[in-house]
């Protein structure tokens, strides 16, 4: 049942045009946890040289995404507080990983840590999902 | 002078990776002040079929980076707290407007906001940067 | 009608345990605003002698609170962010005004300062609440 | 050395005038960690007769300042993301515990935790300081 739903997920996230624009990949879902990896590449680079914010966020907000749906109900973001940590090197794989910190019937709380290669913090978050009485749609019943 | 500051941001903006990847536009720099366009494409959907929160951050974020960057010297991100607040239509035009709240010598802290063609306001974001005692690398002497 | 409401939330914060403690006075209530003062006591003082964060929050609050709750329904607080700009003085009067950037039937969204005696900004806040679909207990019908 | 900071530390909260008005109690200081406790009481009471969103704020932040001054040097909030996760009630012991994500000379990064007395989680927050290049003026040397 809930393998059922993280293979949809899994598949839905496969075909996710953001996803693919940003070279988004699910490592793994799970009950309210999600892994995502990303590589930084040159496209990412901002006026500085350097990894985008929107990059990083990108890959943050994939995970938590994720994550909050992974209950088999739609949950939308409500807010996100970033805290950049380090900068990461252009080249390096990062993995944005999301557990779950709280849930109720209506909302519900992650913690979403970014880590490079090398294990360094490079960006934490802190982000609130408001819960939809309403399956995934793309779930198959 | 300060022009000359806009302008080396303006041609460096037209150049930045990341600005191409995701179509973004800036359309106006000031003091402490910036004004960026961005087209919401079928790239930026998320699994709900929606913008992805990656993309309306991303949007942010560069408005945010120029903004803090307008003084001629270099600003880093620390912390951006966005709150969402209505869904966008994909082929929807966005725009991000930042401003100044606070500078000091060491931070600065702007409130940066997301509308769409109709003036709707989709995302409010207050943002932090520590500001270093280095002149914009890009600036011509 | 809205009068009747605000007349009650001003009935009511008078008797507030908390506002008591804290010495916080509702200036004015209106639609998805208030306004509300405190004086920086020598009670409020911190390890380093300044102002605790807990004071000004404290303050802050009361006006989400008041601001949240001004539609006649109750209003739950779910995230609060807030940035510290300049300290205070123990001895000023501190303002914080609340302001209304969205709402929904189930969110809403608010933008709070916080100004010192001489209009300086010393903190700035984005909050979010939740919205419940139940009259304030305390309003006379 | 390092315990001459942490007695330091102690005898300065067990003398900190809004540790006092509030009843923070710190039970224990380490590197980058703190833990606080406090009672909520009725004086904490907001409109709606529950606890006020400032007072376990005060516990929070009072958690955040003492861990981030563990270090002997003087930090100062510069932003602080609170969600809050369930309400608890008036009369139970919150336990604040405040732990350290990151550091750096300038910047560092705390995560807080609230619980009540059946560790039921109340609040979650994230917060950022500025590090100053100053030893914390209260420590005899």
């Amino acid at each position: 049942m809930k393998q059922d739903i993280y293979n949809a997920i899994h598949a839905r996230v496969a075909t996710e045009p953001f996803a693919d624009t940003m070279g988004l990949k699910l490592i793994k879902v799970d009950k309210g946890y999600s892994l995502v990896e990303m590589q930084l590449t040159h496209e990412m680079e901002n006026i500085h040289g350097m990894a985008h914010g929107g990059a990083i966020f990108s890959l943050i907000d994939e995970a938590f995404e994720i994550a909050s749906n992974s209950h088999g109900t739609m949950a939308v973001a409500l807010n996100m507080n970033i805290t950049y940590i380090a900068a990461p090197r252009i080249g390096d794989c990062l993995r944005a990983e999301a557990t779950e910190m709280s849930k109720t019937t209506r909302t519900a709380t992650y913690s979403i840590t970014v880590k490079d290669n090398e294990d360094n913090l490079i960006a934490a978050c802190q982000a609130v999902v408001y819960r939809k009485n309403k399956l995934l749609p793309f779930l198959k019943v």
